[in-house]
């Protein structure tokens, strides 16, 4: 479907999306809808993609994310750093130079994160996983192109009211077509951004304190080491104070002059360079747009919507995750199930997190201030994780909170969103009491805790969070407790999803009767998978005897909850601890949920008729 | 050096060895080999590698050797299966069909093995790393080509003894080569066997019991259900029964033959096919090589010295850990650090492990002839790994210990070489207690515990038996014990390690002052890495107060022994604990490990002299 250098034609040929940019936000966004096969025309105004430099710093909860979707090996294989431990390094209390005065954990076990690290690669070398994923479906970066203007017109064009002016940018050739999106990953400087007239707050940067690696401050600046790839290292050199009064940012400076004042910032120790691998200056901005999008056909994400100091190592994984909330929406609409009011949600989920995110320097600088001494922040970090909801015991004090609440940020594992049509609240249409049940360590807007189960049909050791690669489907885990006492119940349930007025019988695959057998994950719907947990060992389980008919379709997804967890070492089954869900009873009703997705399904009368189940 | 089509040349070239066979155990010499620097001429008589079919199944112990070569995730790539159990299915006790009568795991928790599951995939996959990671050192296998002749002749050729005479299987090509070895990866049919007049030993074939995955006994016969990759299944299909009196294994059967078979067996479940990717029928013959090598400079390895059941799984691991351990000892005498008796201890340690193969599936057939209840096995497979030397506790019984034994052996971890020169027991040559300690939970002749700890330098939680790459050195790992109580015993053994006369010190690189910042492997001897473990945690050890600088010139090989462990709850450093080694005190001298050295090394003087340190 896709050129990369289309004559003029006489018709503009229509696309599901055109997305601007390919950086780490178009990437991610263009990933996910052509794997769920979605028409897309990609552009990008560099000749290729990264070729050193930017940003390089992958969050735990990113890499789940990469992982979930096939690309973590790959990202792995170029052996990035591994990033467990920021050490910080300041002027001794008497005496020149420079001490290390601690010493604290990137990701510490308090969180429950599959990777407590952070993973450090190239940019280059990871948009370069994305396009050899893309190029699979035939998928490709239309280079160097550029956006040069663009309306929407409902009316004129309801299927694909998004017309999109492109021209490669040496101007010899242009393109015009027409889209039901448009999506600007076009970094800080957005075209598309500043068509719509969508301003941009601005914040003070604050560039002496970081989160991450080794930082070190001493009387002469501040400089950041991040280990790289292949024994690389990465510094960030303070070469401008932002406390002093008349701060401006320099614009220039040679690589000799940053290098002399590493060396000055490093004393008593030194340091040489074999080889510079990159090198650039630039002042530190940071920014927040105004609006995400204005019309729910044009789109903003990534650096068009938020800039900030790249130390924080945030920026990739902000965006990829602006970028996820986006495509599954998008999906969930256009693909039939999802009322267009749903597109509403993305700019305020992810703009809170961007303010977050301009706020969390702010903190960490406060909060690194003010540090105890470096057996409370051990202890600290050593914590269990927080399971009850609402986070932190009672008796942690202001810098202990902080401090959880800094790592839990850092690490992606706190991204939480605010109450709506899909985050649940007291405030919700859905009434039931069930949707949220009282005593579960789940917590509304948030990801669902990581837990180990034994795959039934093959005894493998899995990791249940994973299981259910990234399709773009709702994943319902169905954790049934003892699959002898609650027999009934789980037949219940199953009757119930199977009314074809269920929210879930009311979304079958035209195609159902065709459907592989080799395919359990979208066997009925492609708009769900459906785990099933029991609290059992798996040599007590007897798929055909324990599990109803439907929720044994999807058989690779049946699990034993039997692998023992060490944070809850007493459980019988861990992985319903962990959740906080009965391990006798389990949880969950067709009713509750039926409730809850009438919230923001295109049908609003799930569970209304009296009709007899039909799977 | 290698030419896939060389003409005949006027001179015969030299390599160091000439392999012929580029199956399992042809390409993991050449592997290692090639790595380690030495020419290789690698031929093969297929004129591509395995298309389809053949040996599939990868043990838990060979797979931490493919981790160890940096080759496991290229073929965890592939998507294997992954097998954690086996399940039983026989007739029942009354009525018709088969039942399912038990599963035990394939390799039960009481083995401390990373990796507790058989990995499935087909051969030609396994083949194809290799041979890719060959290529990048240049190295490439001459197909279709095979051997013709050769002789060893020491006095009219020092260097090369061994002349081979290679061709093109289809005669257009002819050459002669020379080289320091020559070794038969050839397979069952091996020209170099039946030029030496090296006979094999038959043994009965016991064809109605096998070790793993699913196997099903009816009373029409038995099949072995193995997953692979690709949701596909590979079937063993019993078609003559070995304990008919007249039992002569058919060769031929049409495929309809044997699925029509299959489908008798499985009553009264059903069977289809959707496609048959492979199949092929024949007997199953046993029989062990009397001999591996008369010479020490022309080798058999693999099938070409045992053949057997295929369906015990062990063909292609017992050929990986046959090439292995030629492939050290070719390298320590080739590098002047052995001397040339130790290559006498390939026959008789690996001659050994073969015997044990053969006999394995006599004992697994009475094992599994007495089993009882699932309930024992299932308590028997959940033990602690036996600690003690010697295996299991002394209140286990037959069936136990037995299930035990064949739970190790077949997953490589079981693997256990006699006393010899290399293996110590009370009656080696090195005389010192500290060689073997009171205490430890080593045994002589097998594989280190595995441990996790933490790296000091980065903070990287790692696999400590994973840290030093298979680089054809020596390791030799330093428990310290506790840093500050034990400072003035480790700066001993770095001193004495630093005497010219020590094991370590009289095997220095000589371009040792050249040696990068970067090497933290080989910095001061190609024949040692050296890792050292301290029993504190991460964050209290300072490399430069608490390694003396010999040990702490290996800087990523410094580990804080605090990753708790569940096999050793209660200890406050783990991998001291799991090894049996005193977490105050550690464990080693330069003395004892002089005299062991001694033993097998071409300087027999070790530790003799009154010079001076040196490092």
């Amino acid at each position: 479907m896709i050129e990369t250098q289309p004559a003029k034609r006489p018709s503009s040929p229509n696309y599901d999306i055109v997305i601007v940019g390919a950086g780490p936000v178009g990437l991610m966004l263009a990933t996910c809808l052509a794997r769920w096969g979605y028409t897309i025309k990609h552009i990008d105004n560099r000749s290729e993609p990264t070729p050193t430099g930017r940003a390089d710093g992958i969050q735990p909860r990113s890499l789940d994310l990469l992982r979930n979707m096939g690309l973590k090996s790959a990202i792995m294989a170029h052996k990035p750093a591994r990033v467990y431990e920021v050490a910080f390094w300041d002027p001794p209390k008497s005496g020149n130079g420079i001490v290390r005065t601690g010493t604290w954990a990137s990701c510490p076990s308090f969180i429950d994160a599959r990777y407590p690290f952070t993973t450090l690669l190239h940019q280059g070398l990871i948009e370069r996983v994305f396009i050899a994923d893309l190029a699979k479906s035939g998928n490709k970066v239309q280079r160097p192109w550029t956006i040069t203007g663009f309306k929407t017109d409902e009316q004129a064009n309801p299927e694909y009211p998004v017309e999109v002016q492109l021209k490669h940018t040496d101007g010899t050739f242009e393109e015009t077509v027409h889209a039901k999106y448009l999506f600007s990953g076009e970094g800080a400087r957005s075209f598309v951004r500043d068509e719509l007239k969508i301003g941009i707050k601005h914040k003070d940067p604050i560039s002496n304190v970081w989160g991450m690696k080794c930082t070190i401050h001493s009387e002469n600046g501040s400089i950041m080491v991040i280990p790289r790839e292949n024994n690389m290292v990465r510094l960030y050199i303070q070469i401008a104070s932002s406390t002093d009064p008349n701060f401006h940012p320099r614009k220039t400076a040679t690589e000799a002059e940053v290098q002399a004042t590493a060396k000055k910032i490093l004393q008593p120790y030194f340091i040489e360079w074999e080889r510079v691998e990159w090198y650039s200056v630039y002042p530190i901005g940071q920014g927040i747009s105004e609006r995400y999008t204005l019309d729910q056909r044009v789109f903003l994400g990534g650096d068009a919507c938020h800039t900030h100091s790249p130390k924080a190592g945030q920026g990739m994984n902000t965006a990829f995750l602006d970028a996820l909330n986006l495509a599954w929406k998008i999906h969930a609409v256009e693909a039939g199930f999802a009322d267009r009011e749903l597109l509403k949600t993305y700019e305020p989920e992810r703009k809170e997190v961007a303010e977050n995110l301009l706020n969390f320097d702010n903190k960490y600088a406060k909060l690194f201030s003010t540090r105890p001494s470096a057996d409370t922040v051990q202890a600290a970090s050593e914590q269990k994780p927080a399971l009850q909801s609402g986070g932190g015991a009672e008796d942690d004090n202001d810098f202990i909170r902080t401090f959880k609440e800094s790592c839990e940020f850092t690490s992606g594992y706190g991204v939480a969103y605010s109450p709506n049509s899909l985050n649940w609240s007291p405030d919700h249409a859905a009434r039931s009491p069930l949707i949220h049940p009282q005593g579960t360590n789940l917590r509304t807007g948030r990801l669902m805790i990581n837990a180990d189960v034994t795959r039934v049909v093959d005894a493998n050791v899995v990791h249940l969070e994973q299981e259910i690669p990234l399709n773009g489907a709702f994943r319902l885990y169905v954790f049934g407790g003892h699959p002898v006492r609650n027999r009934k119940a789980l037949a219940d349930l199953a009757a119930h999803l199977a009314r074809p007025d269920s929210f879930f019988g009311s979304h079958l695959r035209a195609d159902m009767d065709q459907v592989s057998h080799h395919d359990c994950l979208n066997p009925h719907s492609r708009f769900f998978s459906v785990c099933t947990i029991l609290a059992a060992r798996r040599s007590d389980i007897e798929i055909s005897r324990d599990v109803p008919g439907l929720l044994a379709r999807y058989r690779d997804l049946v699990y034993a909850d039997d692998i023992w967890s060490r944070r809850v070492p007493d459980a019988r089954a861990a992985a319903h601890a962990k959740l906080g869900l009965d391990e006798d009873k389990g949880a969950g009703t067709v009713e509750a949920l039926n409730e809850y997705f009438a919230a923001f399904t295109a049908n609003k009368k799930l569970g209304a008729s009296e009709t007899r189940p039909q799977l």
